[in-house]
């Protein structure tokens, strides 16, 4: 009996994380064969090529599609997207796979499904019904209107689904692929962080064993050009509160180049003597700091979902990752620089919180093969109601 | 105070009727300016090059973009997605409007969403809500969680949108812009059709005191392939009814090729003795021709929605109307030759019902405009629940 | 010792007319791959679907890619190679060739061209150095300021290509390979046409083995606009001499539309009596036409390359082939209803002529593959002077 | 009566400088209409934003297009130009100009001469017929053969144009409309450079009445992978001699990353302790710097074509400027430490250079205006053998 073609479109870092854990079992499944297409950021250089990682970790890919149009507006955001939707169909008439599985809410995830959509081929979309700010959330919900299978990774998103108007015999709650990950790193790495971290990155070092938080903080797509004024108040409450800290740099989106001025301006004008920058932090490190850090700052969802898991103290400011579903590792507080700074103080005196299994139990890939390898959809869609 | 400015992007024909009497509102309104693109089938003289018909009509386009490419095919639906949105966010940059309006569920209006939220310009969407076969399904709802302002055309169209998490207090029931043009020509047109009627189009004439159908079938894009025997057997249907009939070229869409070639093996095998063939028929003439044919049949939404303020008797055959709110006057039937000739006998039989403003009631255009004028909305999005 | 891999680009019928004997001999050497994209029309069913015939001929097409731009103007045109230029540069870097081969001189060449020699992938071009009429003769010549192999189909061409400050040692006069399928035909085809080809096409029929003309006729990009008149002339000369006809379609190409709509309206007016049209006809009976024919009218390019060796008596009209090298067999006219009407009388009276090898000799395929399996060339290139 | 349309599209820095002048005179010109649209890098945060100094100088863009792929790979640069060729066609529709006027031998000169030729909109051209390494030297070329009015800036250039089959009464020598710039900045400017010349860029400062020399060096495209040891063995070179350095970044192209990683590493590994970095130099800083400084080495034009004006000692490195015609201020080397080392010495030992018009006399703009006011070309090319 010939397998099942499931085809991947990774379009970046974050992308892959969060379905690197499914894409491999899929290639192990005896009923499934995986194809992959690998574009957007995750071909670039500037991004740290993504693509080679993939090819390391085993992965061929069908083929690499730059997709990118410089700018990071949001009028290149759109312009990217149809760029993808021009490329992608091609590349799907070459491999004519049985379904497509597409990741999360970023427009190379929109424009992947509305190929793969328009072309009749059945989507199967991770990480639906989840609630967010920027545009990502539009994204998120529309795709989940095109999508024929859903695998939320949390019980609400899974709720919302449904009430969307699909299936619920398509929609399968089964964590989120990054957990899986994650669980790997804590069971393979041992604890702490090391002075070879300092040896990447660029910035200060400072002793490994004191306290610090580790900050990342993304451009909000609806409030393009405030980048700069945001991420650095949160310098200025890091500072306040006297911690040493670990920057990373933002994702590539519309704003980043605000968000990126703003760090470089902060190291010009020579505040930055307790602070280590970095790009692209291999996720291992990653979860390792995550695991060490007295607080992670900012808008990224990881303090929500991964730092549920693993129990992360987080302050998470602004709109970005409204109303996500969250645990209570996590507090809120808007752009108030007073704010931001006492909500330090106070995860850093809390200290880590118990494990959640609120975003997966670390079986999400597994799981994900599974449906893949014997779920029927009808393309054509129908609201329920 | 400057007035509010409102970009219409149209499309095709279509497109064309479902808006234009919404936009001689927007024109005619003291505080709105009406920006206006045309582009995909509505600039291509193969459909009958619309834009200059809505020049005639008084409106002025900013641009004109080709965007369809040649083929038909899913894929190629895809892609000419993908063009609208590399040329719309120039075209956009150059307008700066303050509200995107678009139409219905068709690819560009896909294209026109995505550019527009993307670039963070508050979208209004008519004709959401709605249920339906084929893609447009998909991309009416994908639209829908994109949309910030909803003008949904019926009641059951209106409690759908506010199910997929919308904001009731933004979703306003105007009915259908079409319906305006409708009650103007019914009010401004004689009853019944004139002889001269065909020297237009191409194909036999036949005694026009006599019954006659109206056959205006579609393409169903996720039935790619099947058109060729689809319309055929609507056509021996007919025959074997001994009626005349008027036939209408199918709409520009992933396997219009198929229909049309249907009809031409028709007409090369001489059975069209009692038909007449149209491409791109003038509304005026067409509604006069749903107010005087005996039955209409295929499977245009027309049927289902001017068919309900006409009073038409329809037959409406497959899954292409699916689900779509319908009056009393429609009979649906599946794509069985005996039940479209049976079908067809009890509409002629019965003969013109009662008005019905399921689908509006000739305001439309006027309520959006007026709500246009005056209606704040907050550019991030969020899902009710 | 591993195969140089020649990538060929096919985008029309005529494309692959003029590259098929090549293609044919890269595949059988030893020393080559072959590697083929099909592109443009030749993937669309309007045009007859070549990749189809393509296939059937033994070839394996490594993608389709849908390039047109629906419009058939000039802007389109322009959009059209611009759509090339986005999707051959992934299918280069999937297949990674040697050396890309590419046809003559349409916009699909242009793009195949761009996007090789941008990504430093040697260009070889076969028919450069021609003189015509329409933006090709643009095109061509900038071809070979990209190109580093040229195979030249007539002396005069690759004079003219050593004079553009090509390397004498790169350019090849080979012929042309349209001239080794008619070889082959010619060898291999009985005499005469039959009632048989009336099977295919529409129109009337008309006696074989009375003189009868054949007709084709393309629309001339830099005089957009005049096609309909244009073809009304020629059917009216043809008809004033009283001869039956063969008629071809046109072309894709802007201004096509033109053309087709006064061979309609001819259609109409039922002033066909004597004439037969045809779409894409199967090279083996146009060069069977070629033979048979009393006369060859119009403006393509066969009357003047596979006429000089086939025979045939060509009336040649207007600028399309302006300056093109030529035979005896051509006369020249202006667009002018009775140099036209004269022109024919006079060839119909020559009959016949000798057979002359300007454009090949029939072994131009096996001349192209032998020089790429060997040639090197520094990719990058600088005038000669 | 009328003006004259004149479309100029601007896609870079160095694009600007070389049509600026002649942007001027056009808009002065009574006769003409300057028509503006900005494109590629020049529309760029990351290349400073030209649009802006355009916009600041007094022209008025009628549109900006992002066009630029991510990737700066060979690649990328043919699908820029792919994204160029859809976008313009829409653009030209809206503006209709009598002529497109298109600066050198970028990408972008590219995609807006196709534009413009298959739209049958006469091309003009300047800076075409010069000899240079990269695929710069194909474009050029390319351009000529497409385009009807040439603007050459050399007696050189003019011959070569001729050469190449083009109408000498089409061929106009000029000048360079960049030495005009210089030409105003020479007489505006004081001499020598100030302390505040640091205030911008990042690195070192060095004392100002202290010899130093000018770095530009960018990626050659047909050496893609090569720049990182390229840039790094000038710096060496100029380390050797002990002398101070200004260093510019390089331009936006294939291969541009390579260069500026090797700048970076440079700087990390504190080597830099008399060097200091610019990105985007305002010109008239930059002619002053050329006037200033001890020698100009790398690969840039500017020290061939400007220098020539201003009598800059130049060493030019490596294949880029392969056989430009030059003055005698010029020093050939090859990528050789040694010899590139010796040749600063030469140059730093020679001083400055006497004044060569051999590309302009500063009167190329005003010239272009009158010849664009009142010539009149057929659109219909064809070569002159």
């Amino acid at each position: 009996m010939s397998k099942k073609k499931i085809c991947v479109v990774v379009g970046s870092r974050a992308n892959y994380s969060s379905i690197k854990s499914a894409m491999r079992a899929i290639k192990e499944h005896p009923a499934l064969e995986l194809q992959l297409i690998v574009t957007a950021s995750a071909v670039l250089d500037r991004y740290g090529s993504v693509v080679n990682l993939i090819e390391k970790d085993g992965f061929t890919p069908h083929a690499r599609v730059t997709m990118l149009i410089e700018g990071e507006t949001p009028a290149t955001m759109a312009k990217s997207t149809g760029l993808g939707l021009i490329e992608l169909p091609t590349l799907f008439e070459q491999l004519a796979p049985d379904v497509v599985l597409t990741v999360g809410d970023r427009f190379e995830t929109m424009a992947t499904t509305l190929a793969a959509a328009y072309m009749n081929i059945p989507v199967a979309h991770t990480m639906g019904g989840e609630v967010s700010g920027t545009i990502d959330e539009s994204i998120r919900h529309a795709v989940t209107k095109f999508a024929h299978i859903h695998f939320p990774a949390s019980p609400g998103a899974r709720d919302r689904i449904v009430k969307l108007g699909e299936l619920p015999q398509h929609v399968h709650l089964v964590g989120c692929p990054r957990i899986d990950l994650v669980a790997e790193i804590l069971q393979n790495c041992s604890t702490g962080i090391s002075e070879q971290l300092f040896d990447i990155g660029v910035g200060e070092r400072f002793p490994v064993d004191e306290p610090f938080v580790l900050i990342s903080q993304h451009p909000v797509t609806t409030e393009y050009g405030s980048g700069e004024a945001q991420i650095t108040m949160t310098l200025e409450a890091v500072r306040e509160q006297g911690l040493a800290a670990i920057v990373l740099w933002p994702n590539a989106d519309a704003g980043s180049d605000d968000i990126s001025r703003g760090i470089r301006k902060w190291r010009e004008r020579k505040l930055d003597d307790r602070m280590h920058f970095f790009k692209n932090l291999p996720i291992d490190i990653y979860v390792n700091l995550m695991r060490a850090t007295a607080c992670l700052i900012g808008n990224s969802s990881s303090g929500i979902r991964e730092g549920a898991y693993i129990g992360t103290p987080v302050v998470n400011i602004g709109t970005r990752q409204n109303m996500r579903d969250r645990g209570e590792n996590v507090i809120e507080v808007p752009y108030d620089k007073k704010q931001i700074s006492d909500a330090i103080a106070r995860q850093v005196k809390h200290g880590h919180y118990a494990m959640n299994p609120l975003y997966g139990d670390g079986s999400a890939g597994r799981k994900i093969a599974d449906v893949l390898a014997t779920e029927e959809v009808d393309v054509q869609k129908c609201i329920t109601y």
